[in-house]
């Protein structure tokens, strides 16, 4: 079963299942367990860290056949804290997985370089920056990072994970409502603090403290960059993720199934 | 001096002082004094109730004019709690007064009824209703309470004060992108709880509960409508607050002053 949800990451310590932590995954798969009377485990598209937040996040579960969907979003909304919602739970093909099926993931970052900082009502989701922002000169940089590189000097190392990633956009736009900055980020899979070490990077552009070539310069580097400062979680939110349709997931696990056979 | 300003009305007692309780008012002037080393007293053009936030609210102060303005708004994001925040200080024409000068209030009013409820992070702002809204039934009502009438039926009366109002807009739109129905109400201006229990009175309608023609025939009553229920206060938000021109504000105070000359 696939699970389409939303966090405000304040609370949390992120979503992987921490001992004594309060997390998405363990308060989900808690009341999923309770609501469904089955052991529910989940697997997710995006782990995100500790206040970061989602709006579209989606997780799996293997489950019987008999259980009922119907109006799952409803009983989950009345069990769960008000800080995580399930907006739709449907069965999908058995192929489908929620981690290794998704093709991109799409992140916000929101920051307000305003005099006052953040809007009360955003500052849960938005990073107040004291100086004022050169989003053209952000934009210049954010260009140069586009397309597959190894992103290594971004990234905090995790054994074995490959850090060669596809960054397919990354664009930042000031809303012409609220003086808002937003950097749209997209790319096929991110590694650990990549988003915010990124945004980070471009900060220091945008405030005229590093050239616009710096960040991509940083590409040449054979491990993580020190003067890269990671950006803080609140102002990060992952907004979407993309699968292909239920047919090529279809199609997709039976080339996996013959690859396995012939490798036997 | 006038100030621009917002808040997340989720932890005030409103912007009214109370003794012992956390008010906007009473955080904004002790603030104000200690950053401007002058006593501060706020006259302001929406006293909003407990637990109603505000991103477009007005207020002045009689200041001496030595009090330097420049980068009040960045000295006083230091200085203030994250959930309120004054966006812009500018001194104003003797005449301006946030209350009586103020023309029209805008106000909107946020509620979800998809079935998860209200998304995570605009719980703070968004009521969530738990049964689907007929959008185009509560516009019907809405029209048929535009204008200027004795709003007493949504009203909770205080002394003296008068209960007619000119209501100028009250129109719900649904959202394309998440789904979530904003109210647009103004007026020139609003008495006691009048916009949460109008916004209440058409969430009867949407339900289906009461009949397009319900709330405007609480129109004729000669006192509060028992059947009306007051909206939660967190769904509501004062947006703008229209004011006239410096030039017209000039003239307005002068033909106030021969007024009382002449009365003399």
């Amino acid at each position: 079963m696939r699970f389409d949800l939303g966090y405000d990451g304040t609370e949390f310590s992120g979503w992987a299942r921490q001992p004594s932590r309060r997390t998405v995954c363990g308060v989900l798969e808690d009341t999923l367990s309770m609501v469904l009377r089955e052991d529910v485990s989940l697997t997710v598209a995006g782990r995100t860290d500790a206040g970061v937040h989602a709006s579209g996040q989606v997780a799996h579960a293997d489950l019987p056949a008999s259980v009922d969907v119907a109006g799952l979003p409803k009983r989950l909304a009345r069990a769960l804290p008000s800080d995580v919602r399930v907006f739709a739970a449907r069965v999908v093909p058995a192929a489908f997985d929620a981690r290794f099926s998704a093709l991109r993931r799409h992140y916000e970052y929101r920051v307000a370089d305003a005099d006052f900082g953040a809007h009360p009502l955003r500052r849960l989701d938005t990073l107040a920056w004291p100086r004022p922002l050169d989003v053209s000169a952000m934009n210049e940089a954010a260009r140069l990072l586009l397309g597959e590189h190894d992103f290594c000097a971004f990234c905090k190392r995790r054994d074995g994970a490959t850090t060669i990633r596809e960054l397919q956009r990354l664009e930042l736009v000031r809303s012409e409502v609220d003086g808002v900055v937003t950097a749209f980020v997209s790319a096929d899979a991110f590694c650990h603090s990549m988003v915010r070490s990124l945004i980070g990077a471009l900060l220091a552009v945008g405030e005229g403290r590093k050239a616009v070539e710096w960040p991509s310069s940083l590409l040449s580097l054979s491990g993580r960059a020190s003067g890269v400062t990671v950006a803080p979680a609140h102002g990060l939110c992952l907004v979407r993720v993309d699968f292909p349709g239920d047919g090529e997931l279809a199609a997709r696990a039976e080339a996996t199934r013959r690859v396995r056979t012939l490798e036997r």
